[in-house]
């Protein structure tokens, strides 16, 4: 194998065969192609693109690089959810107990926050207690016993993903739909999953702002999904501001377990349920979507869901009380609120800017090794379209010091403006699923 | 200085800041930025090309990473020639003593065959003795004594260009129009030149076969030079068959010889004078082409210009009697002749395929560390456009063994070809200057 050549060829915009795929990755993970080797090919791919046989066999070959889950003979069916990651977005906290209190199995793999985003796993540690590092043994039995385990990518997933992830970070080769694409199905399928659910976020806080972007990225993981026989259907769902209220590790999992009692924002519960009917949809339990989301539905009401992610987070070492007792999650020595300077309709709640401000008050991260203060945060009811009086409260900031929440004011004067007029675009606005993409509204 | 944000701004077409260019060599060169980054960065530029400030700066750059011959005081003009280099082109050693005869300062850096085309130094070591690790000290010294020495890269010539240069053959990124032409200029422009001739190679045997891109070579070239105050002039000479007739190192220097007779071939001698008269008039020595021309041929009909390469082999430590006795040169051990296998045209000497069996006959580099047997080659007296007699010789292999021979008459079969029609094209198309492009013919 002739790895110049192999780069020269894509870099003159001919595909690679499937076999020099697989044995790439391979090379590229027993570390005998270098890194500077595969560093241009990552640039040459961000240039060229892939084909969908190449991305299959891209896709295939870092999957081989690990072990998967595997559930023979195992009856139910196993369907989990992707979100491409927002500010405030703690859906799958709800989601994976509401589905798997509806008889799904939901083998549920997340990451963590990076730059200004925020990660399920560090969301789900703010529970003292909470273990995320499950080995793939211990997350198929809990999976076999509870129907649900909420972990990390362990070193045994995809570690070829892993390496790439790490090299595309430092040499300008994220940002490529098919390398994205395959990073995540990578991870997705060695879930072994009978279906999958993407949320593709738009707007200006999204990974992919523009929609003809994240449309692309649906098509591309649901095309890449099919070649590899898991049925998958994508929503792409609005991050052009918070979704929820609370914006910050713990502060989400108090929203999360507000949400399973069924008393979470609209915003938050709408796109929940939406995700979690193609969820049911996918995994059979009901024949249309009134009926899967009367089924969520009822699983909140009866307080399923609710004792469900009770039961995950004792299983997972969590501390099972904090699901009464919220207060026992950490909380910031800080609060203060944050008013409207004028009277007017709130015309931005600028999402990215919320994200950078928990990164700077030590709720998320700069780079992978920072440690995170999870009890940090805001609280933001103001929507944009909502009519505001000069000094009525627009959100709050949770700090651990004075300096905090100084950053957290001054983040908010830059991140909520009020105007003469604004609007709230639609929450849900396209469903992508092989046969095509649906629009709403 | 972030660097996967400038990977990332030049990956969306975006040009650096010639200071960010300065810098990223620097980091580069002392170790600061490793090669994943610098390949990633290479791949982009391969995709986005180069603003020609940009290209200045970059070269800039590599020329600062190391030292410069500096010729302050000294009277005299000094020019060079480069070759993008072809087969059988033994142009430098006819060149360099004729115009340093011509009291033109000629401080010629020259390079080593890679591939399929051979390289000025490897055809100087065939000649016992030889040295061509002149440091900086001693090729000044000699260039200001003699008037000409003919030496490599050193290690104190633009580092960064070396280090470059070796991670682009290993990543798929040589094939770039602003990389190859700041490589070659970074090391000219050390060469403490006041003027530069390029012989840009065209035809299937050259390094760009394409007339269109050999010009865009040729004009960016011109261009870098510029900028950086060295009139340059270029030409494109017919690379699609072996210019003369010896392909192979001991074999040129012996043609080479004979052309400093006025023995040469005439195609052979054609370039060399056409290119000679452009170094002389960048020299100033002459006002007009057909004065320069006659000077040159009166260093060569006086003997001047023989002596003068002789002259230069003694100071190197070559065995100046090769001279007079060409059979001192290192001689292959078997000799075949190959024939016409029916009456016809010369329709094709295609000069990749002989480039090929010269290295496969030991006479050429595979990889940087071979070593050379410089005996081996071909005469190939035939061009296109002659008629043949079937069992008229065509041309002659010179070999190690009877393998050897095996392979060259293989190649040869494969490389000359006989039709029914064929014929030559023009030696020497196009002139490119700062002030445009003259077509000749």
């Amino acid at each position: 194998m002739v790895i110049p050549s192999l780069i020269q060829h894509k870099r003159d915009g001919h595909p690679l065969e499937p076999g020099q795929w697989a044995e790439l990755i391979r090379e590229y993970t027993e570390g005998r192609v270098p890194d500077y080797q595969m560093a241009a090919l990552l640039m040459a791919v961000v240039w060229r693109g892939l084909t969908s046989e190449e991305l299959t066999a891209l896709t295939e070959a870092m999957l081989d690089s690990g072990e998967r889950l595997r559930f023979d003979g195992f009856p139910r069916a196993r369907v989990d959810k992707h979100s491409t990651g927002g500010i405030g977005d703690k859906v799958s906290l709800l989601l994976a107990p509401m589905v798997a209190s509806c008889g799904v199995a939901v083998p549920m793999m997340s990451g963590r926050g990076l730059g200004h985003t925020g990660g399920t796993l560090d969301k789900l540690e703010s529970i003292p207690g909470f273990r995320t590092d499950l080995s793939l043994r211990e997350a198929k039995a809990q999976v076999e016993r509870f129907g649900c385990a909420m972990l990390g990518q362990t070193a045994e997933i995809a570690p070829a993903d892993k390496r790439l992830y790490a090299l595309r970070d430092v040499t300008g080769t994220v940002e490529s739909i098919p390398l994205i694409s395959a990073s995540i199905m990578s991870k997705k399928l060695a879930e072994g999953l009978t279906g999958l659910v993407l949320d593709v976020k738009t707007g200006s806080g999204a990974f992919l702002p523009e929609t003809s972007r994240a449309l692309e990225l649906a098509r591309t993981m649901i095309g890449l999904a099919q070649a590899h026989r898991c049925p998958t259907v994508a929503l792409l769902t609005a991050m052009d501001r918070p979704l929820g209220r609370s914006c910050g590790n713990a502060l989400e999992v108090e929203e999360a377990i507000q949400g399973l009692r069924g008393e979470g924002p609209p915003d938050l519960m709408e796109v929940t349920y939406a995700l979690g009917v193609e969820m049911l949809l996918l995994a059979g339990t009901d024949q249309d979507a009134p009926a899967a989301r009367a089924r969520l539905e009822r699983s909140v009401a009866s307080g399923q869901a609710l004792s469900k992610f009770q039961e995950i987070v004792a299983a997972q070492g969590g501390d099972p009380r904090v699901i009464e007792d919220p207060e026992l999650l950490p909380q910031a020595d800080e609060v203060e609120i944050f008013r409207a300077e004028r009277d007017g309709v709130v015309s931005q709640v600028e999402p990215r800017r919320i994200g950078q401000a928990i990164v700077e008050l030590g709720g998320g991260r700069r780079t992978i090794e920072d440690a995170i203060d999870p009890g940090v945060g805001f609280v933001i009811p103001a929507k944009p379209g909502d009519a505001v009086k000069e000094g009525e409260p627009l959100a709050s900031i949770f700090a651990r010091n004075r300096d905090g929440i100084r950053l957290g004011l001054q983040a908010l004067r830059e991140a909520i403006l009020v105007g003469e007029r604004g609007s709230l675009t639609p929450l849900i606005t396209h469903r992508v699923t092989a046969a095509g993409v649906e629009q709403f509204r």
